[in-house]
Protein backbone atom coordinates (compact mmCIF):
# COMPACT_ATOMS: atom_id res chain seq x y z
CA UNK A 1 0.00 0.00 0.00
CA UNK A 2 2.73 2.61 1.38
CA UNK A 3 3.15 5.17 -1.43
CA UNK A 4 0.85 3.50 -3.94
CA UNK A 5 -1.44 6.55 -3.68
CA UNK A 6 -0.13 10.00 -2.45
CA UNK A 7 -2.33 12.82 -1.70
CA UNK A 8 -1.34 16.49 -2.60
CA UNK A 9 -3.55 19.61 -0.90
CA UNK A 10 -3.84 22.71 -2.31
CA UNK A 11 -5.95 25.11 0.22
CA UNK A 12 -7.57 28.17 -0.29
CA UNK A 13 -10.22 30.18 2.28
CA UNK A 14 -13.22 28.17 0.80
CA UNK A 15 -12.29 25.10 -0.23
CA UNK A 16 -9.21 22.39 -0.32
CA UNK A 17 -8.02 20.90 -3.42
CA UNK A 18 -7.64 17.02 -2.70
CA UNK A 19 -5.51 15.44 -5.42
CA UNK A 20 -4.66 12.15 -5.67
CA UNK A 21 -1.70 10.77 -7.84
CA UNK A 22 -1.55 7.10 -8.44
CA UNK A 23 2.26 5.73 -8.67
CA UNK A 24 0.77 2.43 -9.41
CA UNK A 25 -2.57 0.65 -10.44
CA UNK A 26 -4.66 0.00 -7.51
CA UNK A 27 -7.08 -2.96 -6.55
CA UNK A 28 -10.36 -2.52 -4.34
CA UNK A 29 -8.01 -4.04 -1.17
CA UNK A 30 -5.80 -1.19 -1.38
CA UNK A 31 -8.86 0.69 0.04
CA UNK A 32 -8.77 -0.97 3.35
CA UNK A 33 -5.84 0.27 4.38
CA UNK A 34 -6.12 3.93 2.91
CA UNK A 35 -5.97 6.38 4.80
CA UNK A 36 -6.90 10.41 2.79
CA UNK A 37 -5.43 13.74 4.26
CA UNK A 38 -7.96 14.45 7.55
CA UNK A 39 -10.19 16.73 7.48
CA UNK A 40 -9.79 17.98 10.86
CA UNK A 41 -6.06 17.51 11.63
CA UNK A 42 -5.51 19.32 8.20
CA UNK A 43 -7.96 22.02 9.21
CA UNK A 44 -10.69 21.97 6.81
CA UNK A 45 -13.76 20.42 8.00
CA UNK A 46 -15.15 23.55 7.33
CA UNK A 47 -14.52 23.86 3.94
CA UNK A 48 -15.41 22.58 0.88
CA UNK A 49 -13.37 19.58 -0.63
CA UNK A 50 -12.75 19.34 -4.78
CA UNK A 51 -11.66 15.71 -5.33
CA UNK A 52 -9.08 15.83 -8.50
CA UNK A 53 -7.04 12.47 -10.22
CA UNK A 54 -7.04 9.81 -12.81
CA UNK A 55 -8.31 6.59 -11.25
CA UNK A 56 -10.76 4.39 -10.52
CA UNK A 57 -14.77 5.69 -9.73
CA UNK A 58 -14.67 3.04 -6.60
CA UNK A 59 -11.66 5.34 -5.54
CA UNK A 60 -13.76 8.47 -6.35
CA UNK A 61 -16.62 6.91 -4.22
CA UNK A 62 -14.33 6.04 -1.22
CA UNK A 63 -13.34 9.26 -1.00
CA UNK A 64 -16.46 10.89 -1.70
CA UNK A 65 -17.89 8.89 1.69
CA UNK A 66 -14.40 9.76 3.41
CA UNK A 67 -15.29 13.92 2.90
CA UNK A 68 -19.06 13.82 3.40
CA UNK A 69 -18.79 15.43 6.53
CA UNK A 70 -17.41 18.21 4.92
CA UNK A 71 -18.82 21.80 4.06
CA UNK A 72 -19.23 20.32 0.39
CA UNK A 73 -17.41 17.44 -2.47
CA UNK A 74 -17.12 18.06 -5.69
CA UNK A 75 -15.10 16.18 -8.65
CA UNK A 76 -13.38 17.78 -10.87
CA UNK A 77 -14.22 17.30 -14.18
CA UNK A 78 -11.22 18.04 -17.09
CA UNK A 79 -13.77 18.86 -19.65
CA UNK A 80 -15.54 21.21 -17.75
CA UNK A 81 -12.81 23.40 -15.99
CA UNK A 82 -14.37 23.01 -12.88
CA UNK A 83 -15.54 20.53 -10.65
CA UNK A 84 -19.33 19.49 -10.30
CA UNK A 85 -20.54 19.58 -6.79
CA UNK A 86 -21.88 16.32 -5.57
CA UNK A 87 -22.94 17.03 -2.02
CA UNK A 88 -23.67 19.76 0.27
CA UNK A 89 -24.58 20.71 3.60
CA UNK A 90 -24.62 24.55 3.01
CA UNK A 91 -27.45 26.73 2.15
CA UNK A 92 -25.37 28.75 -0.76
CA UNK A 93 -23.92 25.65 -2.95
CA UNK A 94 -26.12 22.78 -3.94
CA UNK A 95 -25.44 19.79 -6.34
CA UNK A 96 -24.92 20.66 -9.31
CA UNK A 97 -23.00 23.73 -9.23
CA UNK A 98 -19.93 24.45 -10.53
CA UNK A 99 -17.05 25.66 -9.07
CA UNK A 100 -14.72 27.32 -11.46
CA UNK A 101 -10.93 26.62 -10.69
CA UNK A 102 -9.80 29.28 -13.09
CA UNK B 1 -34.37 16.40 -17.79
CA UNK B 2 -37.09 14.23 -18.62
CA UNK B 3 -35.84 10.73 -19.66
CA UNK B 4 -32.00 12.32 -20.30
CA UNK B 5 -31.27 9.47 -17.73
CA UNK B 6 -33.54 6.44 -17.10
CA UNK B 7 -32.85 4.28 -14.24
CA UNK B 8 -33.28 0.32 -13.99
CA UNK B 9 -33.42 -2.07 -10.94
CA UNK B 10 -32.95 -4.97 -10.38
CA UNK B 11 -33.51 -6.76 -6.96
CA UNK B 12 -32.28 -9.20 -5.06
CA UNK B 13 -32.63 -10.66 -1.33
CA UNK B 14 -29.25 -9.18 -0.39
CA UNK B 15 -28.91 -6.22 -3.05
CA UNK B 16 -30.32 -3.86 -5.87
CA UNK B 17 -28.51 -3.22 -8.88
CA UNK B 18 -29.27 0.38 -9.63
CA UNK B 19 -27.90 0.86 -13.69
CA UNK B 20 -28.74 4.57 -15.03
CA UNK B 21 -29.11 4.78 -18.70
CA UNK B 22 -28.20 7.96 -20.02
CA UNK B 23 -30.19 8.72 -23.59
CA UNK B 24 -28.31 11.43 -24.48
CA UNK B 25 -25.14 13.79 -22.65
CA UNK B 26 -25.91 15.23 -19.11
CA UNK B 27 -25.01 18.22 -17.55
CA UNK B 28 -23.83 19.25 -14.42
CA UNK B 29 -27.38 20.98 -14.21
CA UNK B 30 -29.30 17.64 -14.50
CA UNK B 31 -28.50 17.25 -11.48
CA UNK B 32 -30.66 19.65 -9.39
CA UNK B 33 -33.74 18.33 -10.93
CA UNK B 34 -32.29 14.69 -10.94
CA UNK B 35 -35.03 11.92 -8.52
CA UNK B 36 -32.96 8.41 -8.70
CA UNK B 37 -35.21 5.78 -7.63
CA UNK B 38 -36.24 6.39 -3.74
CA UNK B 39 -34.67 3.51 -1.53
CA UNK B 40 -37.80 4.12 1.10
CA UNK B 41 -40.19 4.01 -1.63
CA UNK B 42 -38.83 0.84 -3.77
CA UNK B 43 -38.45 -0.77 -0.68
CA UNK B 44 -34.53 -1.17 -0.27
CA UNK B 45 -33.53 0.93 2.47
CA UNK B 46 -32.38 -2.06 3.85
CA UNK B 47 -30.71 -3.55 1.23
CA UNK B 48 -26.85 -2.59 -0.16
CA UNK B 49 -27.22 -0.48 -3.57
CA UNK B 50 -24.70 -1.51 -6.95
CA UNK B 51 -24.86 1.16 -9.08
CA UNK B 52 -24.13 0.82 -12.36
CA UNK B 53 -23.78 2.67 -15.99
CA UNK B 54 -21.65 4.55 -18.19
CA UNK B 55 -21.71 8.36 -16.77
CA UNK B 56 -19.35 11.01 -15.59
CA UNK B 57 -17.43 10.51 -12.09
CA UNK B 58 -19.88 13.22 -10.64
CA UNK B 59 -22.83 11.29 -11.43
CA UNK B 60 -21.45 8.54 -9.73
CA UNK B 61 -20.84 10.99 -7.10
CA UNK B 62 -24.21 12.11 -6.82
CA UNK B 63 -25.59 8.64 -6.64
CA UNK B 64 -23.09 7.53 -4.02
CA UNK B 65 -24.18 10.25 -1.63
CA UNK B 66 -27.93 9.78 -2.31
CA UNK B 67 -27.76 6.45 -1.48
CA UNK B 68 -25.46 6.90 1.42
CA UNK B 69 -28.41 5.43 4.21
CA UNK B 70 -28.90 2.40 2.48
CA UNK B 71 -26.93 -0.81 3.92
CA UNK B 72 -24.23 -0.26 1.80
CA UNK B 73 -22.76 1.54 -1.46
CA UNK B 74 -20.76 0.03 -4.37
CA UNK B 75 -19.90 0.27 -7.72
CA UNK B 76 -19.86 -1.77 -10.63
CA UNK B 77 -16.48 -2.36 -12.31
CA UNK B 78 -16.67 -4.37 -15.62
CA UNK B 79 -13.26 -4.57 -15.90
CA UNK B 80 -13.21 -6.80 -11.98
CA UNK B 81 -16.56 -8.72 -13.16
CA UNK B 82 -17.99 -7.08 -10.07
CA UNK B 83 -18.86 -3.89 -7.68
CA UNK B 84 -16.33 -2.73 -5.13
CA UNK B 85 -18.15 -1.47 -2.30
CA UNK B 86 -17.10 2.29 -1.25
CA UNK B 87 -18.79 2.59 2.42
CA UNK B 88 -20.99 0.54 4.52
CA UNK B 89 -23.02 0.56 7.68
CA UNK B 90 -22.90 -3.05 8.27
CA UNK B 91 -20.21 -5.00 10.00
CA UNK B 92 -20.14 -8.07 7.18
CA UNK B 93 -19.34 -5.69 4.42
CA UNK B 94 -16.57 -3.50 4.20
CA UNK B 95 -15.18 -0.77 1.31
CA UNK B 96 -12.90 -2.93 -0.80
CA UNK B 97 -14.94 -6.11 -0.44
CA UNK B 98 -16.06 -6.87 -4.02
CA UNK B 99 -19.69 -7.72 -4.15
CA UNK B 100 -19.93 -10.66 -7.07
CA UNK B 101 -22.27 -10.48 -10.06
CA UNK B 102 -22.26 -13.61 -11.74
Amino acid sequence: MINKIDFRLVKNDRFVIVEFILSENIGPDDLKALVPPNPIKENFAQKGVILSGKGPIWLYGFLIHYYHATQWVATYDPRLGGAVVVESHVTDISAGDIISLD
